[in-house]
């Protein structure tokens, strides 16, 4: 927030536009109200968001392959060329709806206000709560694949989760784990096909389908992982040093704390021609919100599609 | 189309999938389809379709800056990889309905058949439809600005159209042209606010509102482009060698020829969650749909949830 000081009175700015959230669908929004001439503040955790925990992204046009990273920073580099300010580090804890604008409060006791908001905050790793994996968090529960694979060199892994994360999660590993065992609960496993090819022809993958983990045990690291093998309703267990958790994502609205309309999930509700959510002036877009499939792509066209919808709505308004 | 004989017998082969159109949105329905194992094909008349107009795009996310012809090649090259065939230089004549899968004839006459479609013909350039229009084609009344705006150099120049593609094709000529006149035909110029302001600092514009063409005049070349000021009813008249008609699109579409729901303005009607039209099988996405915004980031995000529609139709099928 820029502060005004005239004599006592502190007089904080009124951007057009805030956006919340740094990945894909967030950065997109911000270069396009931008350039619109929108003052634009984006709010983020973290640029990036999600993106940056996959390490080779081969499905977003024009890159055949580039990490959640790089692609992050070249669109927080064209977002700034156009103005946008950018507030890292920053996590937002409520959002008011005041008269003729929004006021946002953030962890840290700030306030920033704007006409009209985007939220783009995506998702964030489901857990599986179970026994066990809070106690060995770190000491063998990990959620990160590009961060940790490398520590799991010549060890046998479990991978929680056989959608498109899991499956990355196991490719990553293939590097450096010897086994590697996909854990799937559901009866089969979802990523796409192309995934499960390569993980095939590495020849260290192993699949396990309706198989629900039920318990992480271990010394002072994970030693095993304990599963219900839910087409025999029998107990089973696979030794293994590390398990990586991909088992899905929560939408991360949960600090909208029932301002705007939520599905049983727990995303946004959006007019899907608009990105209008249930109040006036704010706009949601990407992963957070039902759009129907969650891919960066989609979420960067989201992004656009609501920052032209929070630009009709604040030059109507004018 | 792939034929394999045996004996007597043709026998052409089934796709999967067949995407019409090559631009933004093909190529990324094609990228997602082919990623998902779906046998695939993509007719286009022009690889690129309307990006190759544009020299320079700024708002795809990921690039600060690229010509249209350079995304759209990295985009086929990242579609090629992953074994789409695509048939460049080809025209679609129309689409059948047959019990399991859809016919597409080629103005070549060959006939190509799969399981789904997905259209992404995007639009092709509105024309005036005033005398002189015709009868100067090439002789100083053009479409493309990249192609022509350096032919243009030292003379004063008509664009015709003061939205976004008025307002580049503008830009192109401030390299070449004397002055440069944006006739906008409705009451205000609604191109993007920074294109705006760059044209004002090249101090070679004038903007005319309310402004309707009426006819093209010259010898044997373009001489003057009379119009009328809505505003006062008068007919007035500017001295210009050229004239770029930047006058809105048309959504490529009459190929459909009734197949599919088409709105008044003959757009595809889709469903804006899935982007099924009113024929089960049958895909759309981008700037031939009634997608509210037109822009190359939503195409490419709307190709991407046409290809995930289409693979949920195909394995649903299955």
């Amino acid at each position: 927030m820029i502060f005004c000081f005239f004599g006592d009175i502190i007089i904080s700015m009124l951007h057009d536009v805030a956006i919340i959230g740094g990945a894909g669908g967030g950065l997109t929004a911000a270069i396009y109200t931008s350039r619109k001439k929108l003052s634009t503040i984006l709010i983020a955790k973290q640029i990036g968001g999600q993106c940056v925990l996959t390490d080779d992204i081969e499905n977003y046009p024009g890159f055949e392959k580039i990490s959640g990273i790089e692609l992050s920073d070249k669109m927080r580099k064209q977002a700034e060329k156009y103005g946008v300010e950018i507030r890292e580090g920053v996590i937002v804890e409520s959002i008011e709806k005041k008269p003729d604008s929004f006021l946002i409060k953030t962890k840290g006791g700030e306030n920033i206000e704007a006409k009209a908001v985007i939220v783009a905050t995506g998702k964030n790793p489901r857990r599986l709560n179970v026994p066990g994996e809070k106690e060995f968090e770190n000491k063998g529960v990990v959620f990160c694949s590009i961060c940790d694979a490398p520590l799991f060199g010549g060890k046998d892994v479990v991978v929680a989760g056989g959608g498109n994360s899991g499956l990355h999660t196991a490719l990553d590993l293939s590097n450096y784990a010897n086994n590697i065992y996909i854990l799937e609960a559901g009866p089969k496993i979802i990523g796409e096909e192309i995934l499960q090819e390569r993980l095939m022809k590495s020849g260290k993958v192993k699949f396990f389908t309706d198989a629900r983990i039920i318990e992480i045990k271990g010394g002072n690291f994970v030693e095993k992982i304990i599963y219900e093998d839910k087409t025999t309703g029998e107990t089973k267990e696979v030794s293994a040093q590390g398990i990586f958790i991909s088992a899905g994502w929560t939408p991360a609205t949960s600090f909208l704390n029932g301002l705007v309309d939520l599905n049983e999930g727990g995303e946004i509700i959006i007019d899907p021609k608009t990105n209008k959510t249930s109040v006036n002036g704010i706009f949601a877009a990407g992963d957070c919100t039902d759009v129907k499939y969650k891919q960066i792509i989609i979420a960067a066209g989201e992004g656009a599609k609501a920052a032209l919808s929070a630009y009709d709505y604040l030059t109507s308004n004018i």
